[in-house]
């Protein structure tokens, strides 16, 4: 752990995105997605599941405005299962809750998104909306400062009692995440005093403190949040409790087991067993510090370890920072898919053990995707490494931008790497694969996601410290730099993610020495960067580190050539063996139907012929790209014959192979899709 | 339909198997299996969950001779889930009900299995225990005939309330195959007069008449099981009510929906929708001769087409045989594991959709295999050809074989193609695979339906009319074959399945005139018959029917040569493309983890050098077998390295790969194993 090294995600109001790719998406999220999500949470699309998220707030506000307490009855909570709804869909009870017990937390991270989005751009509309729905969040805080709908809807007496699995904590660190969002943004701080309030009572409730609470969040997430209030607010305590989270975690005895053994007791049922490993789930069947396999729940692991980096680089712990490198390495060396998603299991929404990475069954949740990123990033800014750049990157260009259709009307929520739409309807195990994007889900946890993650794709590009600005993704921008009392200006125009090409132009009111650090992708064997004179340069942990005084008018050319690669797998991973996946740049592509035809299975590319790939410029979705069409064969098939004969060699004939990009998949109606190919 | 082609199985006390293969498995069921069931049945086995099934009759019984009815409470009973058990399982309560409601079919299959084994091998241990058994069944019958004990200990008023789920037909189906099996190997008939009393009940209350019920089983048995009641007694009444059963399926207003109506109405729930598709788990959604995909609950489908298969023989129905015919080739064509296994998948336990045939998470439930053998000597007793005797074949011996451990002492319900025991702990979707055999199951319909299945293989190896005897499978038996007032005795011996060479000796105190048809494997493509003089032969549907008068040491010679094949599966199995499967005769091979080493993944067949293949001979549990050593090729991996890498050819080195039977998998501790092979 370098300290000096350390760095910090920059303020997005510091770095305005002009990108002819990341532009767009961002343009589609604050067009389509951010309003059609407002929407959403306010249960006005027709045909689509209600939210209830601001039905939810409302019935708080009103049962804490009649100041009515309800006696608490213990709600009959099976995870998964439990979706209140009510009776008569057209007519919801104004005072009772509904949907899952977290879902405040959707309509936290629409306010984080839209805070992002106000950043990048200004809007009028966008921004009564939000003042719209902070009131909406505030009035529903109780005198104590506890702030969750379902608990106060339902009897706040049962609040905190249900750690494991009622994501009481989880929203808060949502409410906190958005807060501090909307702050930096927009400066408004209601909403932030409000999550200080909420938080402030928590820190009376839980802690190592005798008579206190020694429970931790079920879902993680607050973890991150707290010590992102730290950073935000220099109070220390927020990192404290973060730290007291983090610490007591799966410690004996086990918090979680403590819970069930209460609840059973008190429903008159058998106590479970002693064993903890069913805690893997959450993350808690042992300290966090002695975990070295990445388990259970991915979205909640992969937020777990960005908590636990944060922390670790916030109060210089070592020992933790060495546990969320042997997790990182679990997942990268074991657990991800190559579309740079994670969790492969739909039972559970889980890591599954190693080398499991099923290609049609696959869950690689689109949330899951984006805690990838959020890990990475964290890495990244205790140790700037390529290496969980390139991740971060994997996720974020592929899996995250797959969850959201081009127009930003629909959304993935599980993102398979290989779809037959006919076994998706036909299939039960296949329940959870979807081959076209959806309106809205029960559990909406992704669209908002997906939001956030895009409005604020500049704090995944480019961190900071004192002497230093890294750019770890080429995303077009002009970024403000400020060193000591200078500033300094960069426009960094890029051709990425079609061409490996970017321009830095320096403008400086004077010149300013500084450092910048430039990632060298894992997939670029042979880069240029032509640099002005007198700039120095040296190489570090795939970072090209350029040293100098900046001048106005300076510049500096980057070039990363994007070949096409022909990637395999790990021979362990038993449902790739034998394929191969084409990359190009930070882009993994696929072959679908509609550029190809039926039957993706009975195509095979020539892999020796790789290098005669061709690339082709094609519209989809009004959207520009690079198809790759790569030689290979086909066995025709026609409809019927023996299911059993005996063997021949298949009668394949030439056809070229055309690959477009994973993100880009089903966009253009039904049909099949495939990212591991035959060879 | 040619019905003087119509044929019916031997009776089995004039089949005696003396077959080192059969001989040897049913001497294991016999000695082995029978007494274990028997244990079992009566909760004596340690550490295995008890099965309550004579708990429950004697529960019943006692139920009856207090003469209490209590008000009967509707169970609050969902399918799967539901599964009645004691809270103490050390002391369960006399009065109860425990288990499945189909619990009592488990005791009339061991009732079944046990007969056939007295009917091959007189054993007076086991006669007292059938004897006992009798008595158990029958002092549990109401004296209306009802004789169920799932609702005579809960409450005899909800008899016939619930026919879609709770089996009450079903087990009366199995009580009858019971009966008839005993009566016919021991001539006692106090079991059959008891089943028969059984259902005259049924056929007061069911049929076609003004005030009658006109339901039909939700699991199908009863149908086969009523053709041949009529078949043993002549009683036309129980032919007309299969028929019943059979036309009324499926008809509109489709009863499972009333009934499931009239469930919610008084339970207070909401309507089940009009929509019937959802009865095709239960193959209700259409009338049966409407019908042709095989779809839902593998084991209800093909017991209901025997059923169907056996009306329409019994009542010359064209229409409704050429029904079965196309459900069979529906099956045949693209629904059957090249281990003869049926079912797929696991969720429902039903069929998926066409050339869904997946290897790891294959359901394949060895009752499937068994229904399957019974609905194709059912097609063979209409039309004796070939085609319905090899799935007969690869059934019985592949999946029905692979249910039981070569030492009669664990049992699969599972059959997969592919296993690594390490997924199977490790992946909740492969819950449902086991890597190695289980003692007992909750749901133990298996065990006991392969102990019948291979005490009465004479049935389904040989089958006759007046004139005719026909030899599907060549299994070493003493047959007596009546013609006229005239007995013609065949010493048939065979060294199937491990070469294809079989002699018939005949006996005859006077020359008798006959026809032999002996069946021509499918896998066979060059064989021998050698033939006494004066005899005549021709072939037909695959059959060799040889016709002449047969004198005292006659000989006749068969040869079928037994290849190694290399099998590949219709392009349309996404799960198969690009591999292969070895067959030799009627077995289906495997590679074991025993035999080579661990990740057969990486294993590759070399396709042009199967002709090299070496046949070795081995011992596995005790057990001669054929072991196959193919030409091929291995990748040597090593723990570790990068998940995704630049292409690189596969570094793999010469290797014998080795084979054996699939039946005698899993005889050796816990391994990998894999049917289908990359090549």
């Amino acid at each position: 752990m370098d300290k000096k090294a350390f760095n910090r995600p920059i303020d997005i109001c510091r770095a305005k995105i002009a990108d002819p790719f990341w532009g767009v998406a961002q343009e589609t999220v604050r067009r389509e997605v951010i309003p059609y999500l407002w929407e959403a949470l306010n249960d006005r699309i027709p045909n689509a599941p209600p939210s209830f998220c601001v039905h939810n707030f409302r019935a708080a506000a009103r049962m804490l405005e009649r100041s009515k307490t309800q006696e608490f009855v213990w709600p009959s909570y099976s995870f998964k299962g439990f979706r209140a709804l009510p009776q008569d869909p057209d007519s919801p009870d104004p005072d009772k809750h509904y949907g899952f017990a977290f879902q405040d937390s959707d309509f936290f991270k629409w306010v984080e998104a839209a805070s992002y989005a106000l950043a990048n751009h200004p809007d009028r509309e966008l921004e009564s909306k939000l003042e719209e729905a902070v009131d909406i969040v505030c009035a529903a805080q109780h005198e104590s400062g506890y702030l969750n709908t379902y608990y106060i809807v339902n009897g706040i007496d049962g609040a905190f009692t249900y750690l494991k699995d009622n994501h009481e904590l989880y929203c808060l660190g949502h409410l906190i995440e958005s807060a501090i969002a909307l702050y930096q943004s927009t400066g408004k701080d209601k909403l932030l005093k409000t999550a200080c309030r909420y938080a402030a009572f928590v820190l009376q409730r839980f802690g190592p403190e005798e008579g206190k609470c020694r429970g931790y969040p079920g879902h993680e997430e607050l973890e991150l949040a707290l010590a992102k209030l730290y950073e935000a607010t220099g109070k220390r305590e927020y990192l404290e409790l973060g730290r007291f989270f983090i610490d007591q975690r799966g410690t004996p005895p086990n918090f979680f087991l403590l819970e069930d053994r209460q609840r059973a007791e008190k429903n008159g049922e058998h106590y479970p067993p002693d064993d903890v490993s069913r805690y893997a789930y959450y993350q808690a069947h042992k300290p966090v510090r002695e975990q070295t396999e990445a388990v259970g729940h991915a979205v909640r692991a992969a937020y777990l370890y960005a908590g636990m980096a944060d922390i670790s680089r916030l109060t210089l712990d070592e020992n933790l920072f060495a546990a969320c490198g042997r997790l990182w390495d679990d997942i990268v060396q074991k657990k991800l898919y190559i579309t740079g998603g994670i969790g492969s299991t739909a039972v559970g929404e889980t890591f599954s053990f190693p080398y499991d990475l099923p290609n049609d069954t696959a869950y690689s949740e689109t949330c899951a995707a984006i805690a990838l990123a959020i890990f990475a990033r964290r890495m990244l800014q205790i140790c700037p490494k390529s290496e969980y750049a390139d991740v971060m990157e994997l996720a974020l260009y592929n899996t995250v931008l797959a969850g959201m259709a081009l127009d930003g009307k629909s959304f993935f929520y599980v993102n398979p790497l290989e779809v037959v739409p006919q076994a998706c309807g036909a299939d039960a195990r296949l329940e959870h694969v979807k081959p076209i994007r959806q309106k809205w889900f029960g559990c909406a946890c992704c669209p908002p996601n997906i939001a956030r993650t895009v409005s604020s794709i500049a704090a995944y590009a480019f961190t900071e410290n004192e002497n230093t600005l890294f750019v770890h993704l080429y995303i077009g921008s002009q970024i403000t730099k400020r060193v000591g009392n200078k500033e300094l200006q960069l426009n960094l125009e890029s051709e990425f993610p079609w061409r490996g090409s970017a321009t830095v132009r320096i403008k400086a009111a004077s010149p300013v020495r500084c450092t910048l650090a430039f990632r060298v992708p894992g997939w670029c064997k042979n880069y240029t960067v032509t640099l002005p004179d007198g700039i120095e340069r040296f190489e570090q942990n795939g970072y090209v580190y350029v040293v100098g005084t900046w001048k106005d008018g300076d510049q500096i050319k980057l070039d990363f050539p994007m070949e096409i690669h022909m990637r395999t797998a790990n021979p362990h991973v038993r449902e790739d063996y034998g394929l191969a996946a084409i990359t190009r740049g930070p882009l993994c592509y696929c072959m679908e139907q509609a550029d190809n035809s039926k039957n993706l299975h009975c195509y095979r590319l020539d892999a020796e012929r790789v290098g005669d790939a061709i690339e082709k410029s094609v519209e989809i979705g009004g959207r520009h790209m690079v198809l790759l069409e790569l030689p290979g064969y086909k066995q025709e098939i026609t409809p019927g014959g023996s299911l059993y004969i005996n063997y021949t060699k298949p009668q394949e004939k030439p056809v070229g192979l055309k690959l477009i990009p994973y993100f880009a998949w089903a966009n253009r109606g039904e049909g099949e899709m495939r990212v591991w190919l035959r060879v």
